[in-house]
């Protein structure tokens, strides 16, 4: 009889941590996409307005993993007045050999947030300077601490600053950060202050208009964007991708209709056909990264189904050799 | 702590079954998806063709239904050579209101097959003659099989022939068909001769060339077309589409790149933005059936996420009534 594992999210978080090796995970899944030989549909996307919400399906086949997984993010807005979290969602591992299911990974997003901040440390591993030590962060919630705690995995970073709309939030984040990591960690109230100097900026909010403007940006510096992920966000100034020395996309045809790249190509500082190569591309060595020290960089991540693909796989090598969840026989 | 119910396909196989309350909670999908408030969009595709298969998956948000379903069907075409089915999947059923998982439904495709049989009898019962006593059936597998039965439980049949390639299938159908619903059932050879008088013609089968011919057709017949759910296949020449006095799709936008419309577009014998009423529309009265004992029609069936979400539903409302399944605390 045909056997599904099934792990919660308290297993997959027992199983997989933000550490380097879900960073190498999701850095190999990047350098297949660039490859080719990857298939990632384009992101099935259901708005329920009715109840303020949304769900996105997102897959992708990548050669060389057995499995391919099918994740399920549901975005329903009006559930912190019902003491629900906003978002939840499970993902299906299947065999790229057969179909059949191999596992269903109930992590109410858990993996997306690893997959995610791995991303960001990916990037800046390509795309920051190598002594970088200082951040500033745009956001305070969980992906603005997640995304400190990939950066220090791959930078020497000592100092971080938070920007958030409330103050309050960015100090919990800062005070948090501090403890956890052991740096010198602050909230700042001027998101000018806080950008000005930092060797690396990340931009982790919701936002639908620009919180980082071109003018603050100073040479040297590298951003990742990585809260827009839908046709109506926007967190950078379109002139940012002018001002930037190498602009990389996670996805081009996702950030040309999703990212940061929309709004620059809107307001008619960038050509819609214009080509970039993809953080992919840079982890394979087929196009630089980094080249001078004064470089201003860019990477703009809205999230790819090969991230999902690769760190389901990786939490289901894991449970696999934990003997973690429980067999289902079907 | 949330609650999800795991129901395996024998618990389904003994909560739901192809009969009148399946068809009609898929005729009221229907009736809802005429209203324009159902959301449904575009199906996501992969084909990893490295193992020879393909992944679909479909979601509908209906309103009145306060649960949606995602359905993933995998087809993996070599599986047989390894002793697994082509086919399998499941659906996953989440909230409408707060998008928190409910229900895991581990079908492997059973539901699939009930509710594409059930849209059979759904149309059947609005465009096939009340009197219709014979049908010719194309095709020999499951969907063959259960279309009949469908078919028999809306119209009262008393005749069917099977046509099939392979003449062994088309026997042993028709075998299982006479037992099962003790009417007179047989094989024919010649794919003119069973459709030839009968009163319904279902076609079920991966044709990629017409199998029905348009000079075959005959007054008063009814087809249903159902094997095309690709923009590869195709089962009933295109001429057939302007010899029907009626032509109706499941839905208009996949019938033009999935179903048997598609090929009459391509062959230009039907304008490429011509509007035809849906099935939907028929089943809300929006728009007419069947007005004459002679008239042909024809249904072109590619499947729905609405049937999906309306037969997902049914079956965790089943489970619900008789405690049916695991719940699994997450």
């Amino acid at each position: 009889m045909p056997q599904v594992r099934i792990l919660t999210e308290e297993d997959l978080r027992r199983l997989v941590t933000l550490d380097m090796a879900a960073i190498d995970c999701v850095e190999a899944g990047f350098r297949a996409l660039s490859g080719g030989e990857v298939v990632m549909p384009p992101i099935l996307s259901m708005a329920i307005e009715a109840h303020n919400g949304e769900v996105d399906v997102k897959t992708a086949y990548v050669p060389g993993i057995d499995s391919f997984a099918i994740k399920v993010s549901p975005g329903f807005f009006d559930n912190p007045k019902l003491g629900l979290p906003s978002t939840s969602g499970l993902m299906i591992l299947f065999s790229a050999l057969t179909g059949q299911i191999e596992a269903l990974l109930l992590d109410n997003g858990y993996l997306t947030d690893i997959r995610t901040a791995a991303a960001g440390a990916v990037a800046a591993r390509r795309l920051a300077r190598e002594d970088a030590s200082s951040a500033a962060v745009f956001g305070a919630g969980v992906q603005a601490r997640l995304q400190v705690r990939a950066l220090c995995l791959v930078r020497p970073i000592r100092r971080v600053v938070f920007w958030a709309r409330d103050v309050a939030r960015a100090e919990a984040a800062a005070r948090e950060t501090a403890e956890r990591l052991g740096i010198d960690a602050r909230a700042e109230a001027a998101p000018d202050v806080a950008a000005k100097g930092a060797d690396v900026i990340l931009t982790t909010t919701p936002a639908t208009a620009p919180i980082l403007m071109a003018d603050w940006l100073t040479p040297g510096q590298h951003v990742t964007a990585m809260g827009s992920d839908q046709h109506t966000k926007n967190e950078i100034e379109p002139a940012c991708l002018v001002r930037a020395d190498l602009y990389v996309p996670d996805r081009l045809n996702q950030t040309r209709a999703l990212g940061e790249l929309r709004t620059a190509i809107a307001a008619g500082l960038v050509d819609a056909g214009a080509g970039f190569a993809e953080l992919g591309d840079i982890v394979a060595g087929e196009a630089p990264g980094r080249r001078a020290a004064t470089q201003i960089t860019i990477a703009d991540l809205t999230g790819t189904g090969v991230q999902d693909t690769a760190i389901a796989s990786f939490a289901r090598q894991r449970a696999d050799a934990a003997g973690a969840g429980v067999n289902f026989t079907t």
